[in-house]
């Protein structure tokens, strides 16, 4: 029998160490907010970012006049230029810029994933393109969920086994034990769509805020082709 | 509004510091095979049980005369008396013994929890009364999964979802993320048992040494009615 590709979910960040493997390409998610707002970045023509993983990065670079994102909690940092709002991306003020990014979850997570032979970004708004690239590819795929402060969220996991779906679909993978838990809850989500987005913490969480047009957009397919990847210490999009 | 008990599920021993409550009720889960194996083992008259972590206790335990199972990888270890089989369990020779047992995943996971406020032992062999007196505490519940060294494990988040479902029926409860990414699991999973049996990467290593047998009685429904309850370093049958 031929010997099939793998892809597998990894629901923490801090997990990740059990996950790792050398050859595998790493798709970083973090639906509510920071891989979508990445996306859009981009789509808006930011040239570079760089992810941080500490407030003290993000305030050193802003220091040094670069323009930056920072989010804890949900709630944008006060200072900076943005927070984690993909709409607050939506500008022409980015264009051909670099922007600095540090948020609660997603940028941990491509903290930890950094030495991985690829890192890319995911998310709903990209979904597509990242799939056909990743079946492109002829290689492990760890798909890396931000989670919540090293908890599972059920946003980035439903997201995980959207794309798990995808990628096996034509029988080139084979799946990991959570992938294919993350599969199986994807599609019991699918019969059950709006309890799902009244139902996950996080969701709650930003729409108390008011935050109910982010949570719609972060839900939404296929906004941008792009995908970012990793280069050394930026994000850049992938040609 | 009243405020609600929180059923939530710890996916690998590994995040235990991230959801651990100091006045939780833990349950213990390592579907196959270690918990399923420790409720038979009361079931069949043991009279306490001293879950350790390393093989190099269990072996000082058995150098003391101790009664002791061991196992890794799914294998018993030789030179010692049961290994993870439940069926290893059905014999009078354990009648009012205590027995020493080191597993690869669960008696980590009963490590984890050592200091909660109560930790208590979890399969589908003693769900309904599990369930049942965990509904009658009145307390946070978290359900810890075992997984497959510090990985997500497929069985032990089904059940987790499983005994979800059970403790929201009456409305008692609100879940965590993790929760709820359960019990959608184990809804799909209901929906395709056979599936889910033939999935499990851990069903397919045990099936590969020809422990189909074990398998199917894992997944049995209520074998005892006992709940094995940690006192100290010992677990005992829950009066």
């Amino acid at each position: 029998m031929e010997k099939k590709l793998i892809v597998d979910v990894c629901l923490s960040p801090q997990l990740y160490p059990a996950y790792q493997k050398e050859d595998s390409i790493v798709v970083v998610i973090d639906v509510l907010r920071a891989t979508s707002a990445m996306c859009t970045a981009f789509e808006f023509g930011v040239e570079k970012m760089i992810p941080v993983a500490t407030l003290e990065e993000a305030t050193e670079y802003k220091k040094n006049g670069f323009l930056v994102g920072a989010e804890r909690n949900g709630i944008a940092i006060e200072g900076f230029d943005f927070g984690n709002s993909p709409y607050s991306y939506m500008t022409e003020n980015i264009k051909g810029k670099t922007v600095v990014i540090s948020t609660t979850n997603g940028t941990q997570a491509i903290e930890a994933a950094r030495d991985a032979y690829k890192v890319v970004i995911g998310a709903f708004t990209n979904i597509t393109s990242l799939c056909d690239w990743l079946l492109s590819q002829n290689r492990n795929v760890l798909l890396l969920c931000s989670g919540w402060k090293n908890r599972l969220n059920l946003e980035d996991s439903v997201f995980a086994g959207a794309v798990t779906e995808r990628l096996i679909k034509n029988n080139a993978y084979q799946t990991g034990d959570a992938a294919l838990a993350a599969l199986f809850l994807y599609q019991q989500t699918q019969q059950s769509q709006v309890k799902f987005f009244h139902s996950s913490s996080h969701s709650k969480r930003l729409a108390a805020m008011g935050l109910k047009k982010d949570i719609k957009y972060c839900f939404s397919l296929d906004k941008t082709q792009i995908i970012p990847i990793l280069e050394g210490k930026y994000l850049v999009k992938m040609e």
